[in-house]
């Protein structure tokens, strides 16, 4: 299973066998069924999660029960509620399995420890926290630019399965757009 | 002029004065004017920046000619195009000075060059990267959570002193909003 971590790892840096059963010592192995939940609003969260298989949802909820989605994360995407994992504090988002998922974590220590002791997994680390900065300023950028169509043709471009497992609305409340919206660019 | 850099780094790691001289050797000093580029849409972009003094403002235009502000950057912070710092590609952002600025400039080669032989530096640079990731994160909720009130308010919370340095037209493209419901939220 772990093979995927290994190769995900080693398309940025490589990995002698010992160095890689060390990482994979750190990590702990999860299973949720569909509609769990990874993180809950107010708990501490100690772990990040790679993705070995599933799809899941982190998202905010809003005052008045409006949820807007932060990031979807299927196979060989890197989830947790961020904000609170790295300043040690209490969940704002929700993570929920949108598909029954297999997850490894890792705890937040071990994050550290690895990155102590292992200089080229700070390295990965630095490469996939500078690469997702480019990715949420570029969804800044498209937000920005108030252009619903091209948020949408732009997912679909990276991500060209989602829509086949995302209910539509879900989309929809990703690009900030109504389901009526999203309607009208799918369909054509 | 570079202790600001060294308080700034030790924030985060603590470092001797033989590695500060050796981080300091890789960066060097550059002066803009007021409206000078410092980035521009097409050129290639080799470096990041420190900025010493002054402020600037990272920005798109898109077709029809709207400017939409990414960010902007004053004392303490780091700024470059960085999809196309990263990618080492040609920039789709313009960096400009909203004020005359100083900055302390390293180049991609540099930085790498600092971060594998200086691992605290490395550690040093993920955790900014992880930082801004979280801030783009946060920009991102209030932009899909529409209330430009409150992302009038959060900015004004961050950083009270950039009402006064920089003009309302250019807030209000930060803020994705339009310069009249801005004045209604300033004047309030």
């Amino acid at each position: 299973m772990s093979i995927v971590l290994r190769q995900h790892i080693e398309e940025i840096v490589a990995l002698t066998d010992s160095e890689f059963e060390y990482i994979q010592s750190l990590f702990t192995h999860k299973k949720l069924k569909k509609h769990q939940y990874l993180v809950q609003e107010g708990s501490y969260v100690t772990h990040e999660y790679f993705v070995l298989n599933g799809l899941l949802k982190a998202s905010y909820t809003n005052e008045t029960g409006k949820e807007h989605i932060i990031q979807f994360a299927m196979e060989n995407w890197w989830v947790t509620d961020y904000q609170a994992y790295i300043t040690q504090r209490q969940a704002t988002l929700n993570i929920d399995c949108i598909e029954a998922s297999e997850l490894l974590s890792i705890s937040f220590e071990n994050k550290k420890l690895l990155c102590a002791e292992l200089h080229k997994m700070e390295y990965f680390f630095r490469m996939k926290a500078s690469l997702g900065y480019v990715a949420m300023q570029q969804r800044i950028l498209s937000l920005l630019n108030n252009d619903a169509r091209l948020r949408y043709e732009q997912l679909m471009q990276q991500y060209p399965t989602l829509l086949q497992r995302v209910p539509k609305l879900l989309i929809a409340s990703y690009l900030g757009v109504s389901r009526e919206t999203l309607s009208r660019f799918s369909a054509s």
